[in-house]
């Protein structure tokens, strides 16, 4: 089993998580390299181990011989370029969704890769989810027959800012996307058709920011079978994450993690605590296992179980969604050019 | 507060609750008189008070002078000339939902109603049931702001004999009925856009009676808020029959009433009972709450809360609805022909 | 099958109970006379059908000729009377618990009923309530293999009135009775020795009126397992009414009944609604089912599940609970003289 | 903020947990060195990181000039000898519970460490479990009250091995006491009297150990309030670890923490997965913070939540339990001699 030299790019909310994550818990992988270009070396050396080489250009951690791979977390207008730079340099790549949010680029990036050989996973960490991973087990043990309907609900417990959303290509690419990968996942199926409508419920910003923050979408899987999925970018009760999934023999429901296991009574009803806050409390453990598989697919050489295609699939769904929303119709995935 | 002398006409499942209900449970009501053409008057004698007159013939107990509402119980098919003939005969009437298959029809009862000044409600009980009631109720007071999106699971324990299907006006008249009247409750508005989904996944004799037993109904309200409504003909687990209503401030959901209140641990896992098996437990306190509801308001003469006007409107979703599946696009209301 | 004609005495709170449900619920037996020192004939005819006899006077309707059986519902301290008159009357009896604060004259109506072949059952209607009935099944039926420790949690909304108390015979007698019933129903063995502490935490006036309103008492059975119980006169969430059953191959617990299913999301938290607010909501069905059980018996003359020997065994707990906490020691049930 | 420099005793099961712990999350604390006389310093090394100074013998690792604190998870017979040693060379301790089972040594070493200056924190994790700390903190907060009636279930998955049995001190001193000092921490009260019924139900040769495997205990507080504690040591479905807590305007629940969120509907049930295994899954978080604590308290020279004391109260009542138990009767904490 090889030991794995990592090189991160990118240290803002999800890549602390990956690098903590990295240092404390794989022993199979080192850190050697991270790369922020808001960050400044002395920043960097105060807060991680001083063993690891900082630079604030990420082409310079890419390029070093002693790294085997490339954990790419920055904002992702620059994914396409630092993945095309990572593979020119021979760099397996882990890379937060999505990949671009040009569909062509997305295209171009997915087949340069494959011809590469060398590896390239996609962040849909909730695969990763032991709630989601123990649900996937049961139905691909036949505990539920054959699957009949996927539901989804994910909201957001608060708007991001509105800067963000004018970068962020929109709550299909930006926040949808993953509930897009996890309708394929717990399917094990294709999408053939998309029907979404989109909505700004929250603020008003949204629309003038040219986004949406409310959407049900319709996902019709080849033989007709169907997920739906319901977003909002703003819960007040927190962050609202469940699935459930509907079969020939049965249902399994995913239900949201709370802060707490406490319930109390009192002469106004019978209370019990919120739903975890957002992504790092909630998929805490998912982050920690995706990073655990990539590093395990590294070391053994193994296929990855989320590649670069799977991020092309749920881009062209969103893209779909988009289409759908703008044009007051169902369109067809096959509509979409690839 | 006049006493309501009450003939019933049908008295298969649901007649016989109503039917049992009114003797038991309303002291401002009188059943005066039954009919059915598949009892013999002995039959009917056996089982309930002698008391009762008894005709195998709908037109006789219609027209007694001392009957003032008529309670209709049949199969839909014989609706619209038993409604037709009470209103001619000046009588009130609860009739179970649908009026009738045929829009047209549905249309002309529901003028000729609201002509003839007398009450015509229509048996969409769950409207009646506490658990929906306190739902509803929570949300008109606001608890959980302004409804963004209704989300109703509505599935059947099992396949009805292929007989009842072909007779049936298809899962959207028959089954899927109560959801749109139950989607339109909650939101407290109108639906402009009816986009579906429907399969036949449980069992292909149901494709031979032109009908389907899964559907995925999306509902667009004048606002562009939302519904969405996921039926089965079959969950092995039971009568599923649940609802979310999210809210700009909070969520409600009501769930299952499951058989028994124990929780079994064992070396397997933690078990409980499955939901009630079908409507007539389920639904046992709306029933009886919706038969208040009529008797009340025939007593003191006040407006009933579910009209020949909501069964209408029920009725232009469902023929909007599988009009969608066929033509596999969403379709406007307004396309209806009223 | 023999049809049951039964005289009810006493129509207060559960006495009403047992009349309705007899007037309308069993076709098998007929409520022919009914007596109440508190109520006037005209009062009675208001509400109940004219058919009924009425007496102010209970021994004129247990010296009726037609009466088979007696309902008792009268307050305790005339139980033993009416009773011994049944019995002499040759009427089999329905008593609410407990025979009498006396133990020596509940040893003697016991005995008394016994040799008469007269049928005499105790109003431990929690034996009849669904659920515990299912946690029995499921006990007897093994799925939690050796039963090794009962807990019950039984608290009321709120305090009785003191006067109530001061005739009740004390929380052991008057309350815990019950659970000292049901912690023998789940076992299926008998107490022999029993430890109780007494508190007043919920008002004074209890402990000026001589009695507790808080307790906690061990019941050891013969084999050495034990029941814990848990009273409290006043839980503010309502009434609490729970049991727990631990065994060697399981577990099994009995959940409170809500007052309906919604479960409200909001900033604050998740919110359900309160059990049922006391017996006459919570233990509805059982108060059926135990009449149900009574007629049954009487009907096809086989033996009642709970006898006048159920109501001593509870009465002996109660005398044995309340010196302990006199004597502040466990207190062997063979020191309680019978 | 002191940089801590900590040596650990013992790296069994829990020792293992805590050393990872101190390595990856505490930044003001190190792992200087590690003692174990089961391990050889090659498998020490082997495992964890060159720079930890390894031992075979406790005491090298005690004198150590520059360690500032001992942590001891070694077998319950080396605690008082280490406490000792620690205490002489001056530095503070955290030691896994008990102190000792010896009630004179207990208070001695207790009375030693007060007078030394040093810190002592007993291992009473539970304390520092999220769930535990949340329910402490609404009750300190007034949310239910003045609390009346604590209820602590707490059963072990299965039977440990006789020999462990056998050295363990007992239920009571061994498992129990967990309970007993959570009972306190809820209640922030101390205890007068302890009933306890112990049995021999999972295993004979228990029994033939000279110990119990089942037990009810009744701790009676100075105020007259109580708790109850249910103990086994073999819960089919796992380490079921819950608290009620009931007061004058409510009750808290903790419940179980479950393998998964996963809610299974088939046509058999509703199932859910078991809670957690054991204590180093249960507790882990109890783990980390309690060390927390420990280090947090060194580091700003800040008084413990958990001392000696707490830990020779819980001593004392497990001692009571044990003598009730032997003399069938309650027993006062006075007549423990101290």
């Amino acid at each position: 089993m090889k030991k794995i030299n990592i090189a991160i790019i990118g240290i803002g909310r999800i890549g602390k998580i990956h690098l903590r994550n990295i240092i404390s818990h794989f022993p199979q992988a080192n850190i050697v390299a991270a790369a922020d270009t808001n960050y400044t070396a002395e920043d960097f050396k105060k807060i991680y181990k001083e063993t690891i080489f900082f630079s604030t250009d990420p082409a310079e951690v890419i390029s070093m011989p002693n790294v085997d791979a490339i954990v790419i977390c920055t904002p992702t207008s620059s994914h396409a370029q630092l993945i095309e730079k990572a593979l020119e340099s021979g760099k397996h790549i882990f890379c937060e969704k999505p990949i671009d949010l040009s569909l062509e680029r997305t295209i171009l990036l997915v087949k340069k890769a494959k011809a590469s050989g060398l590896k390239l996973m996609l962040g849909f960490n909730r695969r990763f989810d032991p709630d989601f991973m123990q649900a996937h087990k049961n139905i691909r043990a036949g505990k539920i027959g054959d699957i009949q309907v996927v539901k989804i609900t994910s909201r957001d417990p608060g708007l991001p800012p509105i800067d963000y959303i004018k970068n962020s290509g929109g709550l299909f690419m930006d926040m949808a996307i993953h509930d897009f990968d996890m309708a394929r996942y717990m399917m094990g199926k294709e999408v053939k058709e998309v029907y979404a409508n989109g909505l700004v419920l929250v603020d008003k910003k949204v629309a003038e920011a040219g986004d949406i923050d409310t959407a049900l979408t319709t996902l019709v899987f080849e033989d007709g079978t169907y997920a739906v999925i319901d977003n909002s970018r703003k819960a007040v009760y927190g962050y609202d994450q469940r699935i459930e999934v509907f079969g020939s023999n049965g249902m399994i429901q995913v239900k949201n993690n709370l802060h707490n296991s406490n319930v109390l009574f009192d002469a106004d009803g019978i209370h019990q605590a919120l739903p975890l806050d957002f992504f790092m409390d909630r998929y805490a453990s998912s982050y920690l296992n995706e990073m655990q598989h990539f590093i395990d697919a590294l070391s053994n050489d193994i296929p990855l179980s989320v590649t670069g295609d799977d991020g092309l699939k749920a881009t062209v769904i969103a893209v779909a969604a988009k289409k759908s929303v703008e044009e007051k119709r169902p369109v067809q995935i096959s509509e979409i050019n690839l």
